[in-house]
């Protein structure tokens, strides 16, 4: 209980994913879980305050890049680059994570509670991307807009990422998304 | 109890959302709506399942225009023109309830339940419009960016809509959301 667990919450992550998809997400418990990754149920807790903590971290690293990266993005890039730039280096930052957050989505599709959550978190997303483009200076309605607009094209983008087995990475395919946007948007 | 009751579907979503706003969506009950609107229960579950389904119509005619107004845009449209034209049709559909749509959105922000449940209805007309774009022969992820990017877009434009006292109606902000995206995503 005490000792050194390697990878602890990599491991809880990976049984809970797993269990989620065997049993569904409502029939699986924090004691399942952390059987399965051969861990103890307080150490369950060390990491995740519940089992929907797993899908949805507390202080989300992505979170916090995306609004960083909005933050520090050169004053002279317009709004639009600004987003998509931030969206960009998000992508970057899921590279090694593809095969769990192709399994978080299957779960996540399959229960209609966490299909709000999701919801939920992206519209919170769009809401604090729009507040760190105000502090730059960007007005409304041209704040939201970018900000909702950006976090719709990052959507269209994960889904391909995590559905399909091509070879570009989420940052590639949100660059791609961001062009098709041009494309779609001129009238194209 | 069997008389005529003129405007009544008016008059209960009228008194629902006074006593919505009053009270909370959670206190309130369908006995106190009825009462207010100077009719039955009867009469109220003859309009609405539930008290939710004042807010949230089951058959909306505005997804339906907007589903029907993609699917006979001319061919030639390209997909963001036919969206924003169903959008802009839809929002001159909702002119003359701009007062009641501004009473839904104080009741629904004021409620978390609520929040969830208008975030999933605007993602589902998304996929709608995605659908919609497919039988069109548009292939994705145009589709799917197109129709996502066209929900965010209104989004926008219906909250500054019930959040301004400004002259311009939901259809003209549409479209000027629209030519913003332009101007964004051009990088203006």
């Amino acid at each position: 209980m005490g000792r050194w667990e390697p990878n602890a919450r990599e491991r809880l992550e990976q049984a809970a994913l797993e269990l989620y998809r065997e049993h569904g997400f409502e029939q699986t418990t924090v004691k399942e879980i952390a059987k399965r990754a051969g861990l103890t149920e307080r150490t369950f807790f060390r990491h995740f305050a519940d089992k929907r903590e797993v899908l949805f971290p507390h202080a989300s690293p992505l979170q916090e890049a995306l609004v960083g990266a909005v933050d520090e993005s050169p004053q002279s890039a317009a709004p639009m680059d600004s987003i998509s730039a931030a969206l960009q280096a998000a992508g970057a930052l899921l590279m090694e994570r593809r095969e769990l957050a192709r399994q978080r989505q299957v779960v996540i599709a399959a229960n209609a509670e966490l299909r709000e959550r999701e919801l939920i978190k992206l519209a919170t997303l769009a809401a604090e991307l729009a507040q760190a483009l105000r502090r730059r200076g960007v007005a409304d309605p041209a704040a939201s807009l970018a900000a909702e607009v950006g976090i719709a094209v990052f959507k269209t983008a994960f889904e391909r990422w995590t559905s399909e087995d091509g070879e570009q990475g989420l940052s590639q395919l949100v660059r791609a998304a961001f062009d098709e946007l041009k494309a779609v948007t001129a009238g194209k």
